[in-house]
This record gives structure tokens, sequence and C-alpha cells, in this order.
């Protein structure tokens, strides 16, 4: 698969760069953005995966939430999917919540849904095999994280795949997918109506089967609008445990869902990706 | 004059806000936002203005620059005005570089501009007593910074009032508006043709007559598609050379005009102005 740039800026004094390329699993044209750091030169470098919510592409994190300036000192390279397939062939939805900018990070089962929509199988075969061929990186250092839609995909990656993503945090993800309105509506679209199969992409479905060694970080606003509806961090954080998943969960007074949270919080997140991915 | 809140967020300890009130010169409803730093509970804090660049309102700045993690550190207060007078009853040009978003921190003398376009008349007056009888800060200690047009914004407001803008620093500023596009169109539509009036707001023409004693910071990607012709350093350096203006200007290799440079360079800027107006 050829790899087109479509931009590239320099930054934090390494080298943020978007690029096209054609999935074979999406059936695609698919965008991604890569930031380089400085120590990228030096030789090759851990990997944090940093997956997007609900309507984003790569630019929001890149343009917003300062991951950067910390990627940089770190000495960590960050990869932002896109949160979906996209383009005039791929199935859409006029709601927000469902079809393109919604992917799920899931392989849907489902008309209209089947031929594109398969982000966790992208990540996982075509965009991986594109990052390590076309990047100095080192691939047994690999952590991801992720925001609200994205916390989700990053938390059920890192259930699934562990010692292929070795730390996770999140931000206000959503953890409870079959138990509320938003996961509801997207796997029941996706997935049938099969819970069985629901319970493949549902963070605290999985972390009672089984959990990682890893400790997870997650930061909440305790003022996020979609807190108690949509979030519901308290049924994950039971089953972590029972299960005995070690989670550092904060909750943080006055803070929304809002990427001024994230950039606030961003700081501790690289760093505590950096703790498990740099030390030698 | 009472001041509305639009919104607010917790931001990186502090809090982010957006207002809008009635300015009785440019005779309009103007927005603006400020960022609060954590230690304003303990006492009054510097402020530090940001002028933004052509096509900008408050959010670019607060979204992509990351000043907030940095002022949040120094301690200080950030000012965010908008880049003109907005509003159907205010007159505009299809033109991105003339009008509305590009008022040019000055106050126009021509039709249609006159009625609404003082921004700094604005900045120095309605909303600096806003400021001060809203937020609890040190007037004392101000300083002003900007990018692009707002670059020229700042380095003029602090040539002509050295003892109320106490540190001044730009990123990528027009420095010499009558010798360059940008600014002879907008120097002419909103001042007339007499080029004496431009020198009031001609950085490079003000630093001749009257250097301040400060050291101005100026930050300068060289891969700015603007410098050759709308940015052109090289004439307000040897102004400022010849008068004794001292400044530190930087060159960057391969950066250019966007907020990925900004935010690159924002935490040397913070750190400037730190250093002049946070020292007991």
């Amino acid at each position: 698969m050829s790899l087109n740039l479509i931009s590239e800026w320099s930054s934090f004094g390494g080298r943020l760069s978007v690029h096209e390329h054609e999935s074979q699993l999406t059936q695609c044209p698919m965008r991604f953005a890569v930031f380089e750091p400085p120590l990228i030169k030096q030789g090759p470098v851990p990997v944090l995966w940093y997956l997007s919510g609900l309507t984003c592409t790569w630019a929001n994190v890149m343009e917003k939430s300062g991951i950067m300036a910390h990627a940089a000192e770190q000495g960590m390279l960050v990869v932002a999917p896109d949160t979906s397939p996209r383009g005039a062939q791929v199935a859409d939805h006029a709601d927000y919540d469902l079809g393109q900018g919604a992917g799920f990070y899931l392989t849907a089962t489902q008309a209209p849904w089947t031929p594109h929509y398969k982000m966790d199988s992208y990540l996982l075969t075509d965009l991986s095999l594109c990052i390590e061929k076309h990047f100095n990186v080192n691939m047994e250092r690999q952590g991801i994280m992720g925001h609200s839609m994205g916390g989700h995909g990053a938390i059920t990656l890192h259930l699934k795949h562990p010692s292929l993503y070795k730390s996770c945090s999140a931000l206000a993800p959503i953890v409870s997918p079959s138990q509320v309105p938003w996961g509801q509506k997207a796997l029941k679209a996706y997935l049938g109506e099969d819970l069985a199969e629901w319970e493949q992409y549902d963070a605290s479905a999985l972390v009672r089967k089984n959990p990682s060694k890893a400790t997870l970080l997650i930061d909440q606003g305790a003022a996020d609008p979609f807190l108690s509806e949509q979030l519901q961090p308290d049924a994950f954080l039971k089953a972590c445990e029972l299960s005995g998943q070690q989670v550092q969960h904060r909750m943080h007074q006055g803070y929304d869902h809002s990427y001024y949270f994230i950039a606030s919080m961003i700081k501790g997140h690289v760093a505590h990706h950096a703790r498990a991915l740099t030390s030698s």
C-alpha cells in the first residue's frame, strides 16, 4: 500500500504529518496524522495511539489537545487515526453518533455497514503495518489512549490485545456501551440484536473476564454533561474491582467533556504511557 | 457597561470564560475571552494581552495555542480580544484581509469604517476598564503579544504605551505595514492616503522615533509563506538597530505561519512576559 502525504508541519521540534492510504479492510482511502518527536532521529521510538471521539478526525487532537508538546518531551510518536471510514461510497447516517465519524472501533456485521466499517481490524492490521513500514518506531512499545468513544476504543483494544498495547489510558471514556444510549444505538446498528456480540466491544464486560496487568488511567470531568447517562464510570470501576483490574480513576470537579478538559489532562496521560513504554 | 457571560470552562486548574459587552467606542457588542489562572484566588495577577491575526476570534488562541497551560503555571491572566467589531450593522468587505476579522488594531478615519473600527482605542479604554472592573488583576503589570496582524497590534501598542504594556512579544508579526500588501490595503482603506497617518500604525516607523526600554521577543518561521512579501522582518530589525531598541529575533527553520508554529513557541513567550511581570 502506498502512502500519500497530504500535509506536514514542523511542530515542537518534530514533525506533524497527515497521510492517506488505501485500506484493504475498510475498502476506502483512510486519513491519519502522525507526530514524530525530535528524538526519532536518534532511533526507533514508542508509539502512542490516540483514538478520538464522535465526529472527530485526526485534526481535533493535534490542533486542540497539546499532546505534541508532551510527546516531544517524552520522545513518543503519536498516531491519530480517523474515527470511521469516509467517502461518498461509505454508508452514513444523519445522526452524529452513527455512521461516518462514529465508527466505534468495531467490525460491523450488519448491512449497510459491513463493507467498510472495520475500524478495530483496520487499526490492528492495515494502519499498524503502515506505521511500522514508514516510521522509525519500536512496535514492541505501543500504548493506546482515547477520548469518549475513543476511550471505549482504547480500553477494549488494550484488554483484547494487552501484549500489543502495553499501556492504556482514557479521558471520559464510554465504558459500558451495552448499557448506555450511544452504545446501544451503535452496537445494535453495527452488530445486530445478539447481545453476545456486543460483549466483545463492551469494556465492562471484557474486564470482568480478561483484566490486564497494566494500570489503567482514567480522567473524568465531574461536570461532564454525558457523565450519568452515557459514560457511567461506576459500572466499569465495579467490574475492575471484581476482576482485579488496576485502575487509577480521577474525578475532576468543574471539568466537562470538551477539549479544554482533554488539554488540561493530557500531560498526565502522556507521562503515564511514557513510564510504561520509554523505560529501558 | 454590563458584562454578559457567554460560556465558561474549567481549564488547567483555572477558568476560561467568554464574555460580551457593549463598547461605547466600537458601538457594537464585543466578545472576548479571559483565562484566569489558579493563582488568581490568592490575589491580583498580571495581565497578558494576546492579539490575534487576520480572520481570528478569541477562540483560535484559546483552542489551539496551548497558552493556558503556561499562563496557569506562571500565574498570569490572559485576555483574548476579537480582531474587529462585528455584526450586521458593521461595515465589512468580501476579502479576508479587510473589514470584519481584520481590524488592524487602529482607529479608522475613513468611511465606511469610521463608526465602528476603533480597535486600539477599544483595547485601551473600554476593554481595559472592563478587565480591571471584573477580574482580580494588577493593571500595573500588563504585557502584550500577538500573531501576524496581532503582532503588529502588540508591537505598536507597546511602543506607544510602554509604561502600560511593559513587556511585548510577537509571533510572525506584520512590522512594516506601510511597505507590504496586507498593510497598504488596510491602512489606505481605514486611514486614507496620508502617509503620515500610516506611520502611527507602523512598527518600523514608530521604533525609529520611540524605542522602548523593554526587550522585544519575536519568533519567526523560516518557512512562513508570508515571510518575504508580508512580514519583512529585516526592515524592522534594522530600524531597531538604528534606534537602540533591544530585540531578540529568532528564526526557526521549517516553521510556517500556522497555529502549530504558535503552539511550538508559546511557552517561551509566556515565560518572557512572566519574567517582566511576575517578579516582585
